[in-house]
């Protein structure tokens, strides 16, 4: 890493802040972002906001105009080489006389890496990869899990009380957790391509599983503005179609799509459980839906299939400051586990308090299967 | 608070830091540190180690020798006015030819909270109260409880996985933290005065309950040596008698106090429900056998029962990163609420990652009864 300089890193460290602002609207596309600098100052820069919409390099040219001839280019994801709903940006940095690219890495589309970093050094311009990558990478989890596995990435969310109580023995489970985690919650959804529940989940909460304006936290409301609001499409598992026309649901903004073994929006094979093949709904999401992120809010059963077939990629936990009582309802279900060898061992990647509730993310391990 | 400056602050918080070597020897006796400055320099310093050795202020006094006369002494708690083991370190004060004393707090017991203040006023030296009290009040929970209410103070331990099991349906239950949370529980069980079970934990784990030098983390054996270890009384509720005499509790190194309705080292009387009156036995442990800290290890049972009775002070929560499933054990006992404003709610004060473990620390919110 003894290439770059402390600027490189700080300019690609913007690069990616940049990229970031785009998180609640740019899916499927990737988030990048791009700074321009003559003499290790900013002349330029911008960040993909929207499918269809300019990329990065486009905003970051434009703004630096004719001083883009020499200059440096950051870029947090190799240029494109193809002519798509907008030029190649490759082709872009050679018009406008860019000297020199860095990029944190390359386009994860083995069909395609490297072409862009090839008709930039075929047009004499240096080009470093590398710079920052880690941070490159976590911008886009979806979009570079699909483009690697075929797979979405996949978010399950979970709340409880401490002690692991979702709901009262009765039921009774508004709410556990409070108002800031539940902005949170928004925020989310709102970075994902869709939102995975069931239809006992639906139906029991009324829930419209949406992103409401009114709800979102400050930090989102303060990069989009309300109509650039995109709604995450609503997946429902509804294996026996017993999700009925007056549910909130289907009076909410947002696509829906049903799950089923037939008759559905989507419709895909049952196991020897009689349940929803989980692997292949996720799967055809990403391949027919362009669903790269998925965010799963269900009941206990739907978590701890996912859990146990490993189809988790982030677990995000609240746990509320509250005690139920162990005769409540439990986060997961029932495992059947007899060895401590055999239980579900996560990474924790961060613990914070988010209001009054502790949020936990963490990865679970993968096992042998 | 305008009369302290930031010298004070500076010479008060480093006798508290002082105080706080003690606080695995000096039970029952409080903690308490003190320093001496002339001219804003410290010239002496020490804090309590050990009921029957020398007071903070005696150590302090010492080191400062003949540069105490005109100083300023920092102590943490009031300066005690009575002849005891020691004489009374206000008297000592003042034949050092000390002129001014800052203390963070006065002696939380009322019949002679005051009369050092007076001793030193009288003899013609300058008194402040009041710096920095929050800090020292938290260097005796358990003395101050005692002091203040006759009660000690209790922490209640609690492990699970993430997902609130504390073992597998079959009881299973070695390990579910990692060896740092379990050193970190070693340390606590150093800080106090008891550890309070049941016969059925100790029975089941064939637990000793009590503290190891080698087991114990290195900001313990940092501060003292192994001779100076002292064992917490292992109070253990044994209302059937069950308890056996070829169990490692009665082969390892500690006091015990079984506790039951007859026959016991301390009885104390049932209640309609046929359990040990806890309220009962907290306080005589405290009035008795002057234990004013005590930490509880023990199954969900008694975990429940002393949350239920408003009795536990602070809750120490280590979370494994694990998911057992919600066929495991759960944390607490069954509650049998039906209404989400009946949980018990708790103020977290602090979230960390103890090893691979997170612990949570939370005080429960008292309810009316």
């Amino acid at each position: 890493m003894s290439q770059f300089s402390a600027i490189d890193y700080q300019m690609m460290s913007r690069a990616i802040e940049l990229a970031k602002r785009g998180r609640f609207t740019t899916a499927p596309n990737p988030n990048v972002g791009c700074v321009i600098t003559v003499n290790n100052e900013v002349v330029g820069e911008g960040y993909h906001k929207k499918a269809g919409e300019p990329h990065a390099e486009v905003h970051a040219l434009r703004m630096a105009a004719e001083r883009a001839k020499g200059a440096t280019a950051y870029v947090t994801l190799e240029p494109c080489s193809h002519y798509g709903r907008t030029p190649p940006c490759a082709e872009g940095l050679i018009k406008a006389g860019v000297s020199k690219v860095i990029c944190a890495m390359s386009d994860p589309n083995p069909q395609v890496a490297g072409r862009g970093f090839n008709m930039l050094r075929e047009a004499g311009i240096e080009v470093s990869v590398g710079l920052l990558e880690q941070d490159a990478r976590a911008l886009n989890p979806g979009f570079l899990k699909k483009m690697e596995t075929g797979m979405p990435f996949v978010q399950l969310k979970m709340a409880a009380s401490l002690d692991g109580q979702t709901a009262l023995s009765n039921g009774v489970s508004q709410w556990i957790t409070g108002p800031e985690a539940r902005q949170d919650v928004q925020a989310y959804r709102a970075q994902s391509g869709a939102i995975l529940s069931t239809s006992k989940t639906v139906v029991e909460d009324n829930a419209s599983l949406n992103v409401r304006w009114g709800e979102l936290p400050s930090y989102v409301t303060d990069v989009i503005e309300p109509a650039q609001l995109r709604q995450p499409t609503r997946v429902i598992l509804d294996r026996q179609h017993v999700l009925s026309s007056d549910l909130k649901l289907f009076h909410s903004e947002g696509e829906i799509t049903r799950v089923a073994q037939a008759g559905g929006d989507l419709n895909v094979a049952t196991n020897s459980a009689n349940q929803l093949d989980l692997a292949e709904t996720l799967q055809r999401l990403a391949k027919e839906q362009q669903i790269n992120h998925i965010w799963v809010e269900a009941g206990a059963t739907l978590a701890g299939s996912l859990i146990q077939q490993q189809l988790v990629d982030e677990l995000i936990v609240y746990l509320a400051p509250k005690l139920m009582g162990a005769d409540g309802r439990g986060l997961i279900g029932a495992l059947g586990l007899t060895k401590m060898q055999d239980v579900i061992e996560l990474d924790i990647q961060d613990i914070r308090l988010v209001g009054c509730d502790i949020r936990i993310v963490a990865i679970p391990k993968l096992k042998q299967k």
